[in-house]
């Protein structure tokens, strides 16, 4: 506090300047509220009297000299709590990272269309997750009322108290069965099924060592992050970096290797086999999110790491990933997230994870919907198939445009815009002029510099749709004269786009 | 590494004892995949001329002698992670706090029923957190399933991609609404929300300090951890302790109050006027977690902090609180959770929480059936009403028998059993012999010597169930001679039992 701003105050004050030396010094070193004010009480300070402790504060800043000593700080008040909240919003509105959520109801019975806040305004929905259009499917639904009709809204409870459920088990069960590991365990979210785990193993292991990928998703740094166990973070989809840095520790520290198989944001895939030869080489444990992957890849839609078996008959890559996670919000259309792994794995997670124990469970619904969709999508390709096609044939059309689509061998299609506010302006233009919606996709999901339009056709983005849709992201770039291609190529690239991409992972499509 | 037991190993091998000096060094420091074995496989060691890594180490342990040292500890081998879990697993059944799920599935049309594994097997539920039995009220589920039919069964998305529906905006209104804030911000969970929310404050305040209450519940202790601010921790509702640990720090630095109005394991109550009282006197921010008392109490079922407005006319104290945390997965009978505060907070959550940006959204048919049945007990005191009336019968009635009962003035019905194999053993009896589930309640829910049994009450609890359970318990405690409230007093008390509570907080039935 400053002494002489108090002295000031002091001087202005005829009560004030009448304290005690010990009440001054009250005053300049303790909360208002708590400081002696016997003299000033008795010079009849209107604004010391007060009896109770809230009023007395509230009667101080009524006070022309306490009130504006507390504005100019000379004598100390609360933080301005507001104002600290409303400092880092400006900071996001000024940097351009504040997000304006669009108001969208995807409507179950005519996807990929969705009505915006007002009913009878439709839009094509072009950035859903729920890749597959499972959300949408009629059996999907009705086993979820029929799950309502049977068991309820909620589950009632955690899974310990009242709320561990016959379609839970039935439902971990059919999961451990699609990676074909021994057991598997549900979470409210991969959100939180990541992070919990991740956190967790470090209890078990205190001296562990974690290795991350660069471009690994929030929730899996949290978890790391959270576990406080030591960490390395490797280059996207560097196995040389990732060699160098296990290296550094003898082969009986505990490790764990984290990294996905479709990286959410710019398309690449990791390598999965790669990683698992190095993780038995330097002794650690593998750690693989295929949260963008399950339902989508492999003959029984298990993921990426089954996808090696589909295509090249390694059917050793997806049992050599010691953890999978996935998320039952995505491919399979509901919501909740999940882990497979060793029975021994699986029940340390169970009694140890308290992100699994102290949380309401998912309902019998969810769960029932869930293990319906995972069901039909182990049986049958065609939403795959399609997926995919509509994928290839939007990819090669954008890049016939010139349009800068970040090259990747996945089902998603990232344009570059490379600038916040650009990225939002085309995003807002493809809604209000073309009834198309794709979200923009900005800082801290993507790097500054980095920002793009994400795309991700599903089996319901037919030809003709596709075709409209270039033609509205053509127009778009060619209007406000945003990058293409060869505009990128001339600046060296970025991304990938109009440069050699190192980082882009395996073919997978 | 043990170099005598290298030594010995190193004599019984006839191509490690001709191995230069430079790889037996290696052997005795690095991965064995990785170490130069030139001088072996020149005298042909059929276990050094694997060509890969990960064959290299299957050989390895094939090899008699390298094999047994690894085993031994005299060759450094990766980690027996199998083994450490299993370690972390036995120590849970050791000290008994190993948990089994119980198999139960709450019949919505035969509430408070269930059934086992077994569909034909009915139990009673007597511990559900689904306390008002709202996730049986076909008004509830109607409204779900019209959401599913009409909006499918999962977001598909983040908020911020596509995820953003109108019921979701809806729910958000109605919850800002029933705690009288600016603005609401729905999670996956409360779990979440609490983790979330605690943490990210001091995203914005490094120099934060939380003060929170001994006995809060995992998330906030989570989110009080994660966020790495320093904290300090006050006895259960001890307000002098509180103060003391406040008025060590100037009014300037930022302070958040983090407490509960309902300890669900224990039904004591929190002081909620007078730590806003303090949190004023010494500028904090005060964070009330509702979760246990959200629908339950107050005249629109607001919660504790409402229940002044209703039984005293003093509308303050919900005002006066900052934060309110609540869950829409207990007396609202559907799943996740919430926080309500000013607008800028809510935005400044909203902008920066990880647990609330990278997750997708609770599906569209959950906010519609949470918004029905906080709609619901808005208006409808009926259910708020029976629950009271049978908790204080049933309570009354445990204790005219001498069943010790942890007093509180809540709607939780702790009976102390003050062992962890006791308490699971009077759980599996009542199941088993009185078709009645109650949950036992072991460390770490609650601290070890303090094990229960924890009743929650319902309005279909009517007096003839009560009766039934008394019995039952009755019969329970005297066939296993587990201590009465009398034995508990004769020990000096505890928990309350038989002896004065001091913090089971102010009369809320």
């Amino acid at each position: 506090m400053d002494k002489l701003l108090f002295s000031s105050f002091k001087k202005s004050c005829p009560y004030l300047s009448r304290a005690s030396p010990s009440e001054l010094h009250a005053l300049m070193t303790r909360p208002f509220s708590t400081s002696p004010r016997t003299s000033m009480v008795k010079n009849s300070c209107p604004h010391s009297n007060a009896k109770t402790d809230s009023s007395i504060l509230d009667k101080a800043s009524e006070c022309p000299v306490v009130g504006s000593a507390i504005k100019a700080g000379a004598i100390p008040s609360s933080p301005d709590y507001e104002g600290i909240f409303e400092h880092k919003l400006q900071k996001k509105h000024s940097d351009k990272s504040y997000r304006y959520f669009n108001n969208i109801n995807r409507l179950a019975k005519h996807y990929p269309k969705a009505h915006t806040s007002s009913r009878d305004q439709l839009v094509e929905v072009w950035c859903s997750n729920d890749y597959l259009g499972m959300s949408n499917k009629p059996i999907v639904i009705d086993s979820m009322k029929k799950a309502l009709d049977d068991y309820g809204a909620g589950a009632g409870g955690t899974r310990n108290i009242a709320g561990n459920s016959a379609l839970l088990l039935e439902l971990e069960t059919e999961l451990a069965g699609l990676h074909n590991k021994e057991a598997a365990l549900v979470f409210t979210s991969c959100m939180v099924a990541n992070d919990a785990t991740l956190t967790t193993l470090a209890t078990a292991m205190p001296d562990l060592v974690y290795f991350s990928d660069q471009m690994n998703h929030a929730s899996m740094i949290q978890g790391i992050r959270n576990s406080r166990a030591k960490k390395h973070v490797f280059r996207h989809n560097d196995l040389a970096h990732l060699e160098e840095l296990l290296a550094q520790y003898p082969i009986s520290t505990p490790k764990v290797i984290a990294f996905e198989s479709v990286y959410s944001m710019s398309g690449t895939v990791g390598h999965i086999p790669q990683i698992c030869q190095l993780a038995k080489k330097y002794g650690a444990l593998t750690f693989l999110d295929e949260v963008h992957a399950v339902g989508m890849y492999g003959k029984t839609g298990a993921g990426v790491s089954e996808h090696y078996a589909f295509r090249d008959g390694n059917t050793s890559v997806m049992d050599s990933v010691d953890m999978i996670t996935g998320t039952l919000g995505k491919a399979f259309g509901v919501v909740g997230g999940y882990v497979a792994a060793s029975a021994r794995t699986i029940d340390y997670f169970r009694s140890y994870a308290p992100g699994f124990i102290f949380t309401t469970s998912l309902p019998p619904a969810v769960a029932a919907g869930a293990i319906t969709s995972i069901r039909y999508l182990r049986q049958s390709g065609k939403e795959r198939f399609l997926q995919q096609t509509h994928t290839a044939d939007l990819k090669a059309k954008l890049i016939k445009a010139g349009i800068p689509v970040i090259p990747n061998p996945s089902h998603i299609v990232p344009i570059l815009v490379g600038d916040a506010e650009k990225a939002k302006w085309a995003s807002d233009r493809l809604l209000s002029h073309y009834k198309i919606y794709i979200q923009s996709i900005n800082y801290p999901t993507v790097s500054v510099g980095e920002e793009r339009l994400r795309i991700t056709p599903g089996p319901g983005h037919t030809p003709e749709l596709v075709d409209n849709l270039v033609q509205s992201i053509y127009e778009i770039w060619d209007v406000a004269g945003f990058k293409t291609i060869d505009d990128w190529a001339k600046e060296g690239g970025k991304c990938g786009v109009g440069a050699p991409a190192d980082s882009r992972g395996p073919q997978v499509c």
